[in-house]
């Protein structure tokens, strides 16, 4: 197979790729994931990640050979507002506060450039999840476990937040940042086959 | 908090309690897990992780004072039929290829025992779980990796078999064969708090 520049620095998108045996190498883009301004919430995944392959296209050196690059981005939305990664521990508190007891969407865009066509092409995926209802002291535990530190919407599904997860609909990896069906359908389209 | 004695040797169920930080000791129960006489799909799986427990109440000492033991029994149903671990290549193929393109249901019940009161109560989780539609080729590959050995329907929703796993509704650790969010309300129902 052929190494994947992977244009995200979570270490979960990149044990996922670990697992399917996918070669890779690490290029952080640097952009700002300022959701703040955005009016269309359901298309601000697929935004950022297309930003995210032309920040990494922008910094390579011109003659280099870019076979394949990879980006995604996962945002949270309930009633129409976006949640991105907490900032402390109040902020984490008020997200969780406002998730427990209700169904959320989780929506993960990807980008891929292939190198050898220079297309980026993108795939979203969507998950709905349901909190339990949760009391403040269970909030605050969580809270305190830290675990919310980098986590879109102040969870990770992975984790022991999934004590408090009644239910998702989708797949869990498109909530963990990296929707696997999707990926591989969307790579599988391109000619790039793990199948090896 | 207080060690559970775990009845089943399934990594996947020990790194689901390493990962909540519950002490525990594994204690195999000793059943034969012949699925093929059941009349009743749908309560089978209880009927085995109740069975478990029973298994290692009868391994113990009888003076031991025993704190708690969980167990748990996962099966698969689709169209009335219950899929067991396959014992071969040509079986994992068959599980595969009849789950290809379908729907499934994947049923795990937990069976606790409560020693301070002397009782066993049980909790049941279920889970739709999608497959795409797959080409002979891709189921080929799939068996190939070995990653059925040991599984429930011979997959793994936690492994590659997640290229092919368009959908879930329900919990993926229901699939996995403990299902966290069911594991902390029995055991917050039971006295026994996670929350440390």
């Amino acid at each position: 197979m052929e190494p994947i520049i992977l244009a995200s620095s979570s270490p979960r998108r990149q044990d996922i790729l670990k697992m399917l045996n996918i070669p890779f190498q690490v290029i952080s883009p640097n952009i700002d994931e300022d959701y703040s301004q955005t009016k269309t919430p359901f298309k601000v995944a697929e935004q950022f990640a297309k930003a995210k392959i032309q920040a990494v296209l922008r910094m390579m050196p011109p003659k280099q050979v870019i076979p394949w690059v990879l980006s995604a981005d996962t945002v949270i939305i309930m009633n129409n507002k976006i949640y991105g990664k907490p900032v402390d521990n109040e902020q984490a508190f008020d997200f969780i506060s406002k998730f427990q007891g209700k169904t959320h969407s989780v929506i993960t865009s990807m980008a891929l450039y292939n190198g050898s066509k220079r297309i980026t092409i993108s795939k979203t995926a969507m998950a709905k999840v349901t909190f339990a209802p949760m009391s403040d002291k269970e909030i605050d535990w969580y809270v305190s476990t830290g675990e919310w530190h980098g986590a879109s919407g102040g969870y990770r599904i992975q984790g022991v937040a999934s004590c408090f997860i009644e239910k998702i609909e989708g797949t869990s990896s498109c909530v963990t940042g990296l929707p696997i069906f999707e990926l591989y359908d969307m790579l599988k389209e391109q000619g790039y086959s793990i199948l090896e």
